[in-house]
């Protein structure tokens, strides 16, 4: 692991760091916050996934997130959105799919397979990497995200119920086997056959059965892909269903930027650190 | 005057504009943050000036200044650092110096004096603006800024002490004068005179008889430009012969970038309030 840069910011270090990734095969940066109350004790570790185009930077640049994580006591990890370099195969002027947009699956399908494993990376290979170099306590972890990254996080949280204590989104993709900006990305990740979407869908996750203790999801009512990309409903319909606490903030007049964000950005820090602050 | 974007931030508006600058003899880009309370009544105007090589987006995407001056009241405005667009002379390879590099004077020597007039730009033509445009109670403005910005704040405030009820900076350039990364713009801009200088630089302007009710300087130990460029130590003696209160806070491990301004925008927006909140 290399550190890219560091800043004294709210009391902490935000820091950016990169290293040679097995599971994507290309150099991966992110970016780590970490609070003042790590010099005495190991942090809780929150994850978060980016949207569709970004990077590391535009969260750890415009998300808010430091004053209150250092405040609560969280270090924060932004992880990319994708594998990246000149080897990576990509189509550069489809912004929702490849470089920027690896919807935090394994792909399946050639030529992808070989290097769009943002699924291992975020959960296996990046949180060995915290565990090693960060102050982390990595048995108290969660995990959120926006958009693309707010599906990341339902996903994974989903999936992986006794690693995240706790789970939030902003304006997430609950469905993406149905919906316009992703499926078409599902289908070069892993394939033609739709039932192979279900394990990567937080709709169908909890229509499979998977269970989750509670979700918090903001979304601003003037987002331009509320209705095509990103219907929180079909969740909140799901999430009724399968009796899984789901509180959904609809906020008027809200876009899908990260002036939306920023705005809700500690609520969501106190809803995980509610979950993650007791040993 | 031309809306380029809204959007709803911290129960308030974050906003980019353009206009055809008259000052500048360019098209000019700013932000405005209108804070909640303006539905009800005009609110006062705090002025954030850039330093080197920014436009109006970096603060407006890393300052970190929504929450709390929607909290405070507080609309804030974000010029951007200099004229723009093809016409306007420029040394692209020098970044302290032409487009980005503006130093809040009007400048008296060709080519550059037909653009390159952010004093009268900030001073006049976009107080007009503003006035005309925004629900803003002009009777109640203060300025701040970093590091080319907060020479601009201190200069500004000194030179119009009428005009701005409040003035505090994050690591600014205190003697643009005599500072390296400074002194070859204001020879360019104002010509060899070095007496014509003085009205541009906060330490001067005080040895010169200026004067102002106090400021407030914020700046980072670890900051990079800080003893070649800055040297708060040299406006602190100054403001003490002077007797100007200054409240100048080093700042342990901070360097010079948004991760430190973000990280006191709270104390310096209160300051502010403090001053601008009584009518």
């Amino acid at each position: 692991m290399k550190t890219v840069s560091t800043a004294r910011s709210h009391g902490g270090t935000q820091g950016v760091y990169s290293h040679a990734s097995s599971a994507c095969r290309c150099d991966m940066t992110f970016a780590v916050f970490v609070p003042p109350q790590a010099a005495k004790a190991p942090c809780p570790v929150l994850w978060y996934l980016s949207g569709l185009t970004c990077t590391h930077a535009n969260v750890m640049d415009k998300g808010e997130y430091r004053r209150m994580a250092a405040e609560l006591g969280l270090i924060v990890v932004c992880p990319d959105t994708s594998p990246r370099g000149g080897d990576v195969p990509d189509e550069p002027d489809n912004w929702q799919f490849g470089k920027g947009a690896g919807f935090y699956v394994d792909a399946t399908e050639a030529p992808f397979s070989r290097n769009y494993r943002m699924y291992s990376y975020v959960i296996e290979e990046l949180p060995r990497l915290i565990a090693e170099n960060f102050p982390a306590d990595m048995d108290r972890q969660g995990v959120f995200g926006h958009s693309m990254g707010g599906h990341g996080a339902l996903t994974l949280a989903l999936r992986n119920p006794d690693r995240f204590r706790s789970c939030s989104a902003f304006a997430p993709i609950v469905e993406p086997s149905t919906a316009g900006w992703s499926k078409g990305a599902l289908e070069k990740y892993l394939g033609g056959d739709r039932s192979a979407w279900r394990a990567h869908d937080a709709c169908a996750l909890v229509e499979d059965g998977h269970r989750f203790d509670a979700f918090l999801i903001d979304q601003g009512s003037a987002d331009g892909f509320l209705d095509e990309g990103l219907r929180p409903w079909l969740f909140e319909a799901a999430c009724r269903k399968a009796g899984i606490p789901l509180t959904l903030n609809m906020r008027d007049g809200y876009d899908h930027s990260y002036f939306f964000i920023s705005t809700f950005m500690d609520d969501h820090l106190a809803w995980h650190a509610a979950r993650l602050q007791t040993r």
